[in-house]
């Protein structure tokens, strides 16, 4: 009671709905989830907190300009592209990808306009998959992260290092053996590189905003980056782009999208999402190579293509129970309310 | 009355339909304005004249042939595309950008195959847009353009030489200073490029035509090259991409269509207009570099992309007012009519 | 009747399927077909003629698995595209693309996941081009075929050869002269390559395959074939490329989809079929030009652009009478309906 009467305050609802916002970034409308991630972020580099809350902030405070759904705003569901574009553009900006560089103020009302353009582009996304009932997940980041890092290069006062940071599999050490940190600081980083954070602590204290919310989406992420990590030692990948959890983040985006949250887990459920989480890790190789000629990182693509294809026809399978974006709560509201409705199963 | 009875005279109703069709290039349902536009072309270069209306002309009579919806083939609709692309296709693989070269035969039966081309893909992309009420702008133009102009370069007996344009902001040198000349040449280059045409006063009579039609457009297009040519400076662009209405042929597009054509001008709609304009400007750069490895010019897309961005969604937006494409006849007659139908505001 | 109560037998119905899925590559619903392609095949190479049987096993089951419609399973529209990935993944990883080479286990794992994705990816390209009314063709094993092909090359436990095959244009020799043997094995090779097999003679028992169901079906493969040689000729287009049949096997697919099949034949259809096959000759140079830079094959792109950019407008053009996804049997019956429920024409 007290707590909704405080969502319904101006400037705490405010506040609210943009921690929700950036909880939404795996899924989890909840505030505290976000302030975790968010300390997780301070935690390894104050710049990416700050601009974590800055892009959160302008996209969100765009959709209440433009008068969007009060619901969606409350819910995060027009912030967290917005915290997302922001980090990229630091992070693919800074000379020193890991803890980040100062913005100038030619880059800060750069980021504004990115982050502002989220917004519209969720809403655009929206009304084109509204008829597939699929959610626009991070595609107005990716765009949008696209569209302004290609730009960023090109303007003199915007003073861009280049891409400090490898992107792809071929820029990395094909000889390193694997190790013993190789995994748990992949795991870690892997869930970091959700929010460009380079910081396997960050990444663990991220895991743990996400089971504060949903247990299910918590070892969904979990399963989804170890996978990943066990595919890519299978098939030869290079040992420094597994430790920097770059082919698992994609994968725990995937795990947590298929494994509860968009479909009812059930084992052919759970057998779909394992399904998904391989082919994202192949496929991020896939999409790093294709961006490699314009020198373009992969951001959250792999993710949104990925868990699109499996999602949008899924109404023609009958083995799989989808839940529509707007019906999604958490995997184990979904589960629980699916079974209610279900007379006998 | 008279002119009404003209339309419907199979010769003048065509050559009506023609002339408007180089007018919606610029939005404007109108002969006048079309014919002025023919007119500043030929100034420029009689080359680019004649293909216009080559162009023009095929694109029409294929959607008549094909028996597409008259009052859609009456006001051009059908035409603007299949104009645009036939410029495109001499611009390209002219020596001489500025004034073109006569096309051999090969080249311009390709070129009618191109033109007839964006008929079809005019009503493919109406069909796929109808959902979300947004029009195919100029994206035949652009996709059937790049399709076509990447195969020219392959065969022997189409005589391409090099793109002897730069088409993109890192071909200038940096360290050309701004002047005077930047400016009032870089305005008039920018609507001129819109055309193809490098030739400022051949711009300042395309804004003319275009005044015939709606003054509120005219202005909006001066806004959005002018607004263009600032941002380019103000991030440090080089001088010479400005100077030639680089920057700008984009930026004045989306400021026509945002402004006051598929939007209701109000305060909010003009902010977002605006914010439109600075996209297209930095957007431009972008696609330019994405397509620098394989050598292509941006043509219109940035334009189409960031004007299709901002209104497919932007039913989610209660602080806009949209016009749906069948609805929108001029920025003033639209204002008018919402301010009919709304009762107090 | 037998025949009928074979299809409801698990294991008869189940190679019925998978038979008629080799056939629907073509657009041939008949398992007769399906059996002599796959002949043709192993004519040219046991190891592609038994990974076709492994693609469309794979893709087939998949889609039991997740319980999918079963007529649309009988009618091998699951299949179809896993055979096509299947041996793309083989083509494009051998040494020798001829005759392929028998894949690592790491490979096969690899490829039968390809072949399950392009069920699913069949599933949702069928939901979003329902609204139109035109089916995924074979974009579910173009999209599957680089995302796999592209992460291949970056994978040490999957030997991929340097892609050993010219895969476009620019590659060839242009100073070779055209011959009688440039047409006849060009024309077979373009069937073949429909398959991948740089094998004509292959490639006339694919041919002989699809008139056993279809006698307009085969004709307009060879019609597409002979223009697409014509058109290249013309254009001056090197030898090699058309020997190989590089530029005809987009065209035959455009003109088997076009020439009957999607679109009751009537004289402006022909027309219109025509149009496609020029138009798809050329744009298989663009779209190879486009791909260069990152070393990826067409595959059959340009024959699935042309004809959903063909189709999905064909609504708004009276001229010609389209005939939806679901109702489409063989050009001769599509045209013996129309003709009885069009009461005088």
């Amino acid at each position: 009671m007290l707590l909704t009467d405080l969502r319904d305050h101006p400037v705490f609802g405010f506040a609210d709905g943009c921690l929700r916002g950036i909880g939404q970034v795996v899924f989890q409308n909840n505030a505290l989830t976000g302030a975790i991630i968010l300390a997780a972020l301070f935690v390894n580099s104050p710049i990416y907190g700050t601009i974590a809350i800055f892009g959160v902030v302008v996209s969100t405070a765009t959709a209440l300009f433009l008068q969007a759904d009060k619901g969606l705003v409350r819910d995060g569901l027009f912030g967290f592209n917005g915290a997302l574009v922001a980090l990229a553009l630091i992070a693919f900006t800074s000379e020193d990808f890991h803890y980040g560089a100062v913005p100038s103020v030619y880059l800060v009302v750069y980021i504004a306009f990115a982050a502002a353009m989220t917004t519209i582009v969720f809403s655009s996304l929206a009304a084109l998959l509204g008829p597939v009932k699929v959610a626009p997940l991070t595609m107005p980041f990716v765009l949008v992260g696209w569209l302004f890092l290609f730009a960023v290069l090109k303007f003199h006062n915007i003073d861009a290092g280049p891409l400090a940071k490898p992107v792809s599999p071929s820029q990395y050490d094909p000889d390193f053996h694997y190790s013993l940190s190789t995994w748990y600081r992949g795991i870690g980083n892997a869930i970091g590189q959700i929010f460009f954070q380079d910081n396997w602590i960050s990444g663990y204290l991220i895991l743990f905003g996400i089971a504060v919310n949903s247990r299910i989406s918590a070892l969904m992420a979990l399963v989804g980056a170890n996978v990943a990590a066990l595919v890519a030692v299978i098939y030869g990948a290079p040992e420094g782009a597994i430790s920097d959890g770059l082919f698992g983040y994609n994968a725990a985006l995937t795990a947590i999208a298929l494994g509860g949250f968009f479909l009812v887990i059930t084992l052919p459920a759970a057998l779909y999402t394992l399904f998904g989480i391989v082919v994202s890790t192949w496929l991020w190789a896939s999409v790093a190579i294709f961006l490699e000629p314009i020198g373009m990182p992969v951001l959250t693509s792999t993710f949104v293509i990925v868990t699109w294809l499996m999602l949008i026809g899924v109404g023609g399978f009958k083995a799989l129970v989808p839940v529509p974006p707007d019906k999604a709560v958490t995997a184990e509201v979904n589960r629980r309310r699916y079974l209610e409705t279900t007379p006998e199963s």
